[in-house]
C-alpha cells in the first residue's frame, strides 16, 4: 500500500510500504476512507517530537472501513464504518477505567502516527480496536465525523469542559486556529453571554465570527484586556482558553481571567511559561491542562447526527491521497491558503 | 485603649489609640478576648504589603464579645461571643452571593489589619458584622475557635477542598508550617491513603507527624519525588499542596503531581514561578490558587464542637496582650522557639 512516511526533520514521502497486519488479537485493520492532517504533524516534521522516528507513517485521524479483526475483537466487525480516534485506549488500565484514556498506561494514549504507524495511509492497524474506534451512525458524512478524531473532542473536553463554560459566561479564546474554532463552537452549547476571539490574523478572526464568536480582538490594534473588562464590569473573563501553545498567549490568559475564573490550556507547548503567582495566589483561579481523552466522542457524534453542531465547516480543501504532499503544502501555508482542515480520500 | 500599631517597615508599638466607634450601621464593636499573630503580619512588618500604612492596627484573627452594634445589625447582639474572621464580607455583592467572600467587591475581603484597623487591640470595629462574624457555640474554647479565624479555613478550603482530596489519595504537602499542618489535619477528614509532608526543618516534620502525616521527607537528605513515586506506582501524588509561598516549592508541586492530579496553591507568593507547560500541557493537571473565603467556617465550627478536629493543638505559646512585642519575637523566631501559633488574652 501507499503511506505518508516520515524520514526525519523536514523529510517525508508518499511511498510504498508493507500492508499492515493483525499483530495482537485485539487489533483491527481499517481501510482509510478519509484522513486529515493535524498541526501536530507539522510539529513532527519540524523535529519537535523526537519520539517519532525515521520510517514512521504519520497521522492520527481517520474514518474508514474495517477489513480484518483479531480473534479477541468483539465490538467491531469486518465491514463496519468506524472513526479512528487520535487516542488509543487499552480499556483496562487504571486511567482508562477512569475515562482518562489519553493517559492510558496499557500501551495506548496518543500512539498512532507517533509510536506506531498512523492513519495517513491506505490501511492502518488500530490496536485495542474495541476501545479505540467508534462505530459511525448512518446519515453523517465522513468529513463531519473525521473532525471528531481530534479537534472536536480536544476543543470540547480540554477547552470547554475543563474551562467549565457556563450560561452567561464571558469566554475569551486566545488563538483562532482550528482548535480555537472548535472551542468557540463547543462553548456555544453552554449559552455563554460573550465569546471573544483573540488572534493576530484578521482572516482567523473572520473565521471565528463565522464559528460563533460575537467579539473579535486583533492585539496588534486593540487591547484584549480593555475589551474583556468592558464586557465584564471590569472583572475579567469567566473562562480564558489558551489555543496557541506559546508562553505569551498562556500568560495573556492568566491576565484576562477574573477572580474565581478558569484558564483552560489547550495549546501544545514546547517551552515553559511564567506564572505570575504574586498576582494569582489571591485570585481563586483554576488552571487546567490536558491531552484529549475522547470520552466525549459519543456525545459529540450524537450532536453531529442531530445537526446540533456542524463540524463539516472545518473542511476547506479536499485532495485525493495521491496528492498528499500537495495537501501538506496547502495546510502548512494556512495563512495564505486560509486552510482550516484538509481532507484526503481514496 | 491599647493596640499593636504598625509604623512602617520594621516598626511597631503596643500603644494607646482611640477606642473604635460604630461608623456604619452595619458595624459591630467587639472586645477582643483572644487574638493571634499570622505569618502575614510578619510579611507586613517586612514592608511586603505596601497597602498597609503607618498607624494601622494589625491583626485579622480574634475571638471576642460584642459590646456595641450599629442600628442595622440583626444577627449579633451586645454580649454575644463571636469569632472575628480574617475575611470581612459585605454579603450582597456578586462574589459574596456566590460564597466567594474573599473576593468581596463591596468593601470587604481581607481588610482587617490591612486596609482598616485590625484585631491586635483591646477592641476592634468589625464592618458588615452580620456577615463577618460567627457566633460561637457553647463548650468550645476561645483558643480552639481562634484557629478558625484564618488557618483552619485557609488550609481546608484552599488546600484540601481546592485540591479535591479524596479517599485513597496520596497527598503531598510541601511546607509544614501552621498552614501546612492545617492542610494535613483537614486532609484526614477525606481518608487519604498517605499524607506526605515535605519540609527542610526536622522540627516541623515532627509536628507534621503529630498532626497526621504518615510519611515525612526532608529534601536536604531525601528526594521527595522518589518517595512519592514509590508510594504511587511511579505515577506521582494525587494532590500536591503548596504551603510555603516561594517559586521553588510551587515548581516542586507541579513535578510531584500525577497525570490527572491537582496542585493546590495555598502559599502567599511575592514572585512569579516557572510553569513547565512543555511537560504539563499533556498531563491533565489542575492548578488552583486562592484566598480563603471562610464559607467553610460553620462546618469547621461544628467539627470543633464535636471534637472531630482539635485546632487547639496549634497553640504553643500564651501571653497577656501587654506582652505583645515579646509574642511577636517568639512567633517570628519559630525555628528556635518551635512556635506554631501564639495566643494573647486580656
Amino acid at each position: 500500500m501507499k503511506a505518508l512516511v516520515y524520514h526525519g526533520p523536514g523529510q517525508k514521502a508518499w511511498e510504498e510500504v508493507p500492508d499492515p497486519t493483525v499483530q495482537a488479537d485485539t487489533d483491527a485493520i481499517v481501510r482509510v476512507d478519509a484522513v486529515t492532517i493535524c498541526g501536530t504533524d507539522l510539529h513532527i516534521l519540524k523535529g519537535d517530537v523526537p519520539a517519532v522516528t525515521d520510517g514512521r507513517t504519520l497521522g492520527h485521524e481517520a474514518v474508514g472501513t474495517v477489513t480484518e479483526v483479531g480473534a479477541g475483537v468483539k465490538n467491531v466487525a469486518v465491514g463496519d464504518r468506524v472513526l479512528v480516534s487520535c487516542i488509543t485506549a487499552c480499556g483496562s488500565c487504571r486511567f482508562c477505567r477512569e475515562g482518562s484514556y489519553g493517559q492510558c498506561l496499557g500501551g495506548g494514549g496518543w500512539i498512532l502516527g507517533h509510536l506506531v504507524d498512523g492513519t495517513q495511509a491506505e490501511y492502518v492497524r488500530v490496536p485495542f480496536a474495541d476501545t479505540s474506534t467508534f462505530k459511525i451512525p448512518d446519515g453523517v458524512s465522513d468529513e463531519e465525523v473525521l473532525m471528531l478524531a481530534d479537534i472536536g473532542p480536544t476543543g470540547y473536553e480540554v477547552g470547554v469542559l475543563n474551562g467549565r463554560v457556563s450560561p452567561g459566561d464571558t469566554v475569551v479564546v486566545v488563538g483562532a486556529g482550528p482548535i480555537g474554532l472548535s472551542v468557540i463552537m463547543g462553548a456555544q452549547l453552554f449559552s455563554p453571554a460573550h465569546i471573544v476571539a483573540v488572534d493576530l490574523a484578521d482572516s482567523r478572526l473572520e473565521a471565528a465570527k463565522q464559528f460563533g464568536a460575537d467579539v473579535t480582538v486583533n492585539p496588534s490594534r486593540d487591547d484584549a484586556g480593555e475589551v474583556v473588562r468592558a464586557l465584564t464590569d471590569g472583572l475579567g473573563a469567566d473562562v480564558a482558553v489558551e489555543a496557541v501553545g506559546i508562553p505569551e498567549s498562556f500568560e495573556q490568559c492568566t491576565a484576562l481571567v477574573r477572580p474565581g475564573g478558569t484558564v483552560a490550556n489547550v495549546g501544545v507547548h514546547g517551552a515553559p511559561a511564567t506564572l505570575h503567582l504574586e498576582d494569582l495566589w489571591i485570585k481563586n483561579v483554576t488552571i487546567t491542562t490536558g491531552l484529549v481523552d475522547t470520552y466525549s466522542t459519543p456525545t459529540l457524534l450524537k450532536l453531529v447526527a442531530r445537526h446540533q453542531i456542524d463540524l463539516g465547516r472545518f473542511v476547506t480543501h479536499r485532495f485525493p491521497m495521491s496528492s498528499f504532499l500537495e495537501a501538506y503544502d496547502v495546510f502548512s501555508a494556512a495563512s495564505e491558503t486560509r486552510a482550516l482542515k484538509v481532507v484526503l480520500t481514496r
